[in-house]
């Protein structure tokens, strides 16, 4: 099952805020519908969300025909996918990309967007090949690998981008273990990667995310992979908060520091890291649990949802066409 | 109110398990309630622990009286004191130091404790003033301050360490605001150390641990205090998972990062983080919430309590008697 699809007219995801509990399907019929998704993070991941804007059109121009819009709100409701989320660049090329083809009619819009879809699950697969060996090559035998938040199927449309790269070293049996870090506030580590790996059957251990670095430093990982959410001109990485540390702990400790994402998420447009607009989420994900209930106690709190590593830290960003080195200087745009 | 004292016999502890939801006395009457107390972090923090090690010797005093243990029993009963919890080595200082008193008979092992507790407070204030003066120095007006973890008086016996220098800046009118890690798992942050800014009028915001080291490369805080479970003879410092990683942003931005601690936190026999015993806790501290109900989904996890930072990347330690700058190659012992 693809992690967001079109069946019917209807986009469909997988709840990302049912999981682990229970493997939801949810139909998506408007772009209301959808933007509430996308903020709510029921569908999330800068891969996803790039096929979530692409579908987005689709939708709009099947309520434009059904409501009668005129181009004013086609526009408008269009804009509302593309502003859903900041961060990833994804969201934003994924629209441009379905609006290209709107003069072509919903059926050329429709068709582009499904492209999307495949060209992410072949890409993936691309990242994770690629991934593999670049990893293979940097460490004698089985590697302990170390993962921040989900860069996996459920942050694509399939397959998985850093976790991507996991399943291609497992495949050749070269994985001995995995951390995943919590990931707090929202737990994307401990609700959907270990999921994730669990299903895949690949040994794994959460950690919480202050223990993240401290277990690079003890020597107790071989390497880093984690996704991204965009990627600056320059190298400089956003991706969800707390991946900054495992950089500078991998960094300090002589262990690469891998970034796996589709081309989709370099951006040539953000000269840096600096230029990269970082969320903020809702105080209460800070002072509360996902599905628990109000604590009663809400001490004031800042809740950036990203941070960015700067180029000198990132070892490597792999793509589905490339391996880009901006540690040592190399540039992805 | 201390947070731990000795009344009537007993030692008397505000419950950390309650806080912030309620402040609420437990007395504890025997080695095992307060072994089991120390273990469930009833009562936590190094100096605290510190206390909490010297009147276990004075309860175990009276237990023997009362129920006529032997030598060995005696001496069983100290020993679990000393081992209910491995890395601070205040423990183990306090029950020492409770112990050498022995020979003078319960009395003279009750007057040693109390003077444990009386010198921790004295010590707390004597850190926050010589913290207060470094910091001041060092940053022209009102600091953004950051902490992690409670190294406040619910830490110690009374004012406390890193938050004794908070309390200290603030009676100058130096603190224009504190960040504090909520510090997974037992969120020691934002259950202890926000209660405790609260009950001070000290503006503060709770962030994920994940955000601690990008909320520095942002340039949002000055500096980083932060207390110790245990200081090694050439600087390296043990303290709560997740202290770590705001060194090494603290490094790389340039901003102080600052250990508050009493002189009983410096271990002379251990002579680098390499010896400290890290404390592996249990792992549905990682998979829950305190206070939360289990989720039904409990992912293998690994639950290190503590971190060691290296001496390199230690601006200054702040004790009672000194300033030690191991960053510039001083050496605590």
């Amino acid at each position: 099952v693809r992690t967001i699809d079109w069946r019917d007219g209807a986009v469909v995801v997988v709840d990302q805020t049912a999981l682990p509990h229970a493997v939801r399907l949810l139909e998506l019929r408007t772009v209301d519908a959808l933007v509430d998704a996308i903020r709510r993070l029921v569908v999330r991941g800068a891969p996803a969300l790039g096929a979530a804007g692409a579908l987005g059109v689709a939708l709009a121009c099947t309520q434009a025909a059904e409501e009668g819009w005129d181009d004013a709100r086609f526009d408008a409701e269009v804009a509302r996918v593309r502003a859903a989320r900041p961060t990833a660049v994804n969201l934003a090329h994924g629209v441009d990309r379905a609006l290209a083809a709107q003069a072509g009619g919903a059926g050329a819009v429709e068709a582009v967007a499904l492209a999307v879809l495949d060209e992410d699950g072949a890409a993936n697969r691309a990242i994770g090949e690629r991934g593999a060996d670049l990893l293979a090559a940097a460490h004698d035998g089985p590697l302990r690998l170390h993962t921040h938040c989900n860069a996996g199927a459920l942050a694509c449309v399939e397959w998985g981008t850093a976790l991507g790269v996991v399943r291609s070293l497992h495949a050749r049996g070269l994985v001995r273990s995995v951390v995943v870090d919590e990931t707090r506030p929202l737990l994307q580590g401990s609700r959907l990667t270990a999921w994730e790996l669990d299903q895949l059957g690949i040994e794994h251990r959460v950690v919480v995310d202050g223990a993240a670095a401290s277990v690079i430093a003890r020597g107790l990982v071989d390497a880093v992979v984690v996704g991204a959410d965009r990627i600056a001109a320059n190298g400089d990485v956003a991706n969800k908060v707390g991946t900054y540390p495992l950089a500078l702990a991998a960094a300090r400790a002589g262990i690469p520091f891998v970034v796996a994402a589709p081309e989709s998420t370099v951006d040539p447009h953000t000269p840096s890291g600096d230029a990269i607009a970082i969320e903020e989420r809702p105080e209460d994900e800070v002072t509360g649990w996902p599905g628990g209930a109000p604590s009663g106690w809400a001490p004031p709190a800042f809740n950036p949802a990203f941070d960015v590593t700067p180029a000198d830290l990132v070892t490597a960003v792999v793509t589905e066409t490339r391996v880009i080195r901006p540690a040592a200087g190399e540039r992805p745009a």
